[in-house]
């Protein structure tokens, strides 16, 4: 036994190794392509950080709040994934949370919540505290499933990567940290086949700042809900996963167009499923207990206004709620301090949907055969679908194997229109992109849709 | 003592037929003056009644389910007063509630669930029914404080009266039963001084129902809340307690404004507050109590869109789902009726708004001081406030002594312009009106607001 | 209106003294029969009542609190009849609780609360006080069903009468107020067949109070549990209806006993079940919120240990805790506060035991069948069950038509064996008493169990 | 800092190795002084793990149930720990809860109950298996603190490791896994000073067992509590740390004596807190979600009697129960089966209670100063506090210095007496022993207390 485990030990030492440089690396490369977009802040009593792994993609963000907090719970959804809240929901007015975790990966993504907490207690000891035991808060939303072929999920070191990265007054919005491979509103677009999910669009984390006399609020929220994201005029603002410039319906549309076609609706079966919406609410406001409490129901309940349905069966909503305790304002009284919150709350959800990278163009005139041939071959996924790639008559197509996503269906053949160097969109309702990868002139994988959510894989032969 | 018994029987009785006649009668007066306003449906299983007492006004609603139903609540306002709630909160699959009771009075008007209670279990003896206890769950509003004089709020009887007057198919709208006094929407008007209070508009009991198949859905709502009702445009729909033809803002206007104003709001104390929505759910669908409860949780969530702001600290808000748990309906998702149950409640909320009375016109030409002497005097409204009436120059003026309310600051005198025969119209912002009550020929009283809310004071000098 | 609303209360006034006279008239026999207990203590800021119904019987005890006190409650039982307890649940550290009101009725005895709740509310404004909306809190036991023929529960007026009646600092033991009818530990010897219940006692309600430096702690509770009243020698403490000389087992004989008969065992129907222990925790020391619930589960738990089994789902259980918010006590932590009230609860568990009333001893000789034929003929219960007596061989025998109860299996025939004057003790396990009522030398009707909870029944031929 | 992060990485990798190897080394080492206690039992579709670390010492248990299980939870304690407890108490009744894992350290413990969810997600991702997201419950005590010098904590590697050792059909008794280093009781013995600790005993994991019919009962506990272990008879069963021959009072006598010293109480301060017991109960019945929650409560209010007090403000009481869905028995009711399963909880909390090592026995005859100055040094524990040991007169006496913990006073000097090769005992109330290391006839330190509980310090001078 302690053969294989040092053998498994060290196996599991490359696998990270490998993992954390290709992260170091793909970050790199990735901030090349889409520009970074944060909000900016005056809260230095908050830490936070963001770590990913790009082979998901996937990741965490951690709120770190060195003196720790007062905290308060709203579990909504009917599927919450949570560590500790309930040590936060019995009344205490004493400042033992110091972290709010949040990640993707599923319940498996709690892990990134108790590697921060281990690294934060890491870093007492260093410093020579006495009193090392951390109290930590952690949510997850569902990011694998049909979404993504990788089955990686924010482990124990990428939490304590996150919260030792943690920086102050500075919020990484979009496709980035928990928000990595997040998207929402597939309610009204439910159906059979990978089409469907072309109007299933990405969304990610966002966030939302407002300081009023002495009274610090901040919103962050990571959505990846069953409804729909909603602006201020009933606006869906976002309706496809690739295009922008689709005209986005009212969602009183979108409600209409669903009553008229409830059989088609999703089953759920047990266990964590595939949406839910993750919200912090920071103040610095003292307020009693009761308060923080209300401030959570307040705010949670207002962000059925934002998305559209909210809080269903299908959702893990968890809402917490904490405040540093530190300035007495009686002009603000809790339920206009929920009141400014729940509209920092509609903001938070509208900033968290990424900026989509360049589509590329179509390229006119035909290709020769020839010319595409290089393309030809098998290239293989993480989990082992394989999309083989065939050239004839000036005509690229890919045939799909594998389990049906949302990308392909299952031994369907498509059309692959060039867009570019090494590019090509897929023909099909999503119009997702492939583009080849070449190393010394070589295709040695190809990548889909190049970008935040980009899947890589492997040629084979 | 069965003599006594039978005497107090008889005393009973005589009471409650005299309860009977008087609201038969004062019903009969007031629908010549507004027409009657139901919701007609399609779902015999459940009984609905209301009783009102005039004096007040205030009122109860009871929905009667003569086979039972299975329960489950959701409590997310700050002050909920409430009937049995964690009874139906324990996951029990057992129709063992036979009736929900809202009704106005704040806490007291929990009288009016246990009094329907104790009819139904008066009921079932007399038909020698061995089980009589019944399971009844009871939710209030606060229509009392500064909107009335009168302090009668709903009690035993009232509650039985509702239970005995109940009939399927059929619910009351607007200003009727549970909702005979709510208002609604004080929140982006609170300030200082009775003009504040006229863009606080009268609300009422709504209601919506829909089948699928063989699924029917019923919401139900007596709205009395913080917030203000918003369609589906997002428009307010009505800010005015007199006058319908104001122009109402978009929600996000009044947002905007509440946020630059907000140390002008309203300080809370402990206990019952003057805010509410009771919204009960309906179906004849099988559901598993968990998504019994997950239907209670996306409702309210929901119903944060009609209502903003929702569930906040002022309102005591509670949401009862109940099955008649008689037909399996595959085809319909427990989150889809959830969603359909959602757009239901948005059009209760809506249609709870009572029609308003029509206005009375300003009268041209003035009116000799004269014949404008018969109205001087004084007017004692329930609780010992009054209005001195004087008659000078051809113009009529009240002066107002009690304590400030929604209509009248105190020691503040007031022109009143003649509007037809024996009514004149406050000059105030509100623009309440002032109708002179006359006995042969003798002016005995005046009502203040005929219609729906009037409130009847005696001429006491 | 003014005229009827003067007949109406004549007449309520009228049947408000008539129950008065009656409780008055009843209670004073009944103060006869069994000497009063009391436990006296030092607790002004909290005045008790009782209120009991001599048909039936059922009673109901009201803590009044003129002051108002915060409240936490702790629901662990499986069929809570409640009234607002989500209100106390919520975190606030306000005090606008007024009242704990403890009924017999089952839910019906909710009414109680609710009566109390209004006469608070009528008292208020007859003092002229602005703020007239009374908090009360509201828990039921089950004291019907098998164990009595009337269908009486406490009820509006019944609740009125116990707060109109409460005095400081004087709590009645045993079989009054809301304990009138309670009955204990039926787990252990459930069965088919009325024998069984001969083990089934009669509890009531308890009390204990303690002093600490400034901390004054009382606990109330009624008990009517599943389990069986355990002392702090691990032994039962009565184990049959009617002798309190049967010798009881160590609990631990009892469980072992039950393990190993455990296919006879009681099956659940939906609603409010046949159990219930309902506990008020009172002190006057200052406690944070968080401390106020803590000390109710933590007392709660405790009574695991006075109860076995305690807290099944059978049972309704609820405690709530208040304090008058007076004292700070810096030295009294509140775990150790906690500690005490679960020693005193333990104590008012064991004297909510009521005292028994003198058993009639068995008269020697045979009477003669002549002497006895005064006594033939059919009785009547409150509900339509009758007794016929048969006089024969000079033995009187008495046969039951009816619903099985606790005391009579149906179309069994009892031997009467004689017990002093007009009285015979019924040949069964439980050997409950009969007395024979005369008026003016006529035999007009019987009594079953002369004593606190004597039944009468009605000669009908 | 990819610098840093790598040699950081290399740290931890040779901290990982250097635990690994030494759990390795001493795990065997440990087998040979204390006898293994386990329950056998035949309930395969459990499987149960522990793995511990030495240093430390502290240890996880996994049960992990590989064909899911339906769960409830009840949450009594003050500061509780926990993962996942949300997800199981909305009442699904579906059986997405794949491991139930209790550990050591406090809130870090938590990271164990994350890594044995990822080594589940690991195994089932190697078996090909497509649904890869394990669903793990999570509890933890605190057994960090004055107790131990050491601060390490289980983490991700140590659940996994359990998980991985998994095996059917038995569990290991008493300081194992999760009940490494529990201690109880020390309520009644608080005090100023290391002597007070004296009284404090260790306990562990314990388990009971029942079949009844088809019917299968396990119950688990891991009891760390602020209250002391009472048996059947009312009697404490542990009172002394090291001494099992102490004879040990009735619980009252204890209760009445600290109704008497309540001054001297402990305080607390926010987090997470000393004690806790965590419980889990397991049967293959199928149960509704409702009866499943309602063994969990009764249950748990069922362990009053054998832990008091319970449910304190400073334990974090989670209790966990589980059913593998799997048989039918209309003869067991759940109430019933709740019964058997408090009973078992007792005999749980029984047997979590570990032998105690061997006590050393006083050597007669004094030793000369000659032969004791071998063992004159200073030797330093974990965490920097340390022993100075000198010999003079023919007696050794130890100074200790650094932060006060349940076996030093700071700065107190000692005396040893002699009990058996290299073996002493401290002159103070615990009486605590010190065995001094030799290799190669050096003295390279000492252990504390030899046996499951030793503590190493190596000799620095």
């Amino acid at each position: 036994m302690i053969t294989w485990n040092y053998s498994a030990r060290t196996c599991w030492l490359l696998v990270t190794f490998s993992l954390l440089f290709l992260t170091l690396f793909i970050s790199e490369a990735r901030s090349q392509e889409i520009p970074a977009n944060y909000l900016e802040f005056d809260f230095p009593q908050m830490h936070i950080g963001i770590a990913e792994y790009e082979e998901g993609p996937t990741g965490t963000t951690v709120f770190y709040f060195p003196e720790g907090v007062i905290a308060a719970a709203d579990i909504r959804g009917g599927s919450p994934g949570t560590v500790n809240a309930p040590a936060v929901s019995l009344g205490y007015e004493e400042d033992f949370i110091n972290a709010v975790v949040f990640s993707g990966g599923s319940w498996h993504g709690l892990s990134a919540a108790t590697g921060a907490a281990d690294a934060i207690k890491e870093k007492r000891l260093s410093q020579g505290e006495h009193n090392f035991i951390a109290g930590v808060l952690g949510g997850i939303i569902y990011d694998v499933g049909n979404r993504r072929f990788s089955r990686v999920t924010p482990d124990h070191e990428l939490g304590a990567k996150a919260f030792r990265d943690a920086v102050p007054n500075r919020f990484p919005l979009g496709a980035r940290g928990a928000g990595r491979f997040a998207m929402q509103g597939i309610y009204y677009y439910w159906g059979g086949g990978a089409d469907h999910f072309a109007s299933w669009p990405h969304s990610g984390q966002g966030a939302a700042f407002r300081q009023v006399g002495p009274t610090k609020i901040a919103v962050f929220t990571v959505v990846n809900s069953l409804g729909t994201i909603v602006d201020r005029d009933g606006r869906v603002v976002r309706c496809h996963r690739n295009d922008t410039l689709v005209g986005c319906p009212q969602i009183s549309e979108l409600i209409t167009g669903k009553l008229g076609s409830l059989n088609e609706s999703i089953k759920k079966t047990g266990g964590p499923t595939s949406n839910t919406t993750l919200t912090l609410v920071v103040t610095n406001q003292k307020l009693p207990y009761v308060q923080l409490q209300r401030l959570a129901m307040q705010v949670h309940t207002s962000m059925g206004r934002a998305i559209q349905p909210f809080a269903t069966d299908f959702d893990g909503d968890v809402l917490y709620t904490v405040t540093t305790d530190e300035v007495e304002n009686p002009d603000l009284l809790p339920h206009d301090l929920a009141f400014i919150a729940s509209e920092l709350a509609w903001d938070a959800v509208l900033n968290s949907l990424p900026t989509l990278p360049d589509r590329p163009k179509e390229t006119n005139g035909s290709l020769e055969t020839e010319a595409l041939q290089k393309y030809a071959g098998t290239y293989e996924f993480p989990g082992g679908s394989s999309l083989a790639i065939s050239a004839d008559a000036g005509k690229l197509t890919a045939r799909y194997t594998g389990m049906e996503n949302i990308y392909f269906d299952e031994e369907r053949t498509y059309r692959l229109i060039p867009a570019g160097t090494e590019q090509f969109i897929i023909q099909s309702a999503a119009s997702d992109v492939i583009r080849f990868d070449l190393r010394e002139g070589e295709v040695t994988g190809l990548t889909l849709n190049p970008g935040p959510w980009r899947i890589r894989s492997e040629r084979i032969k």
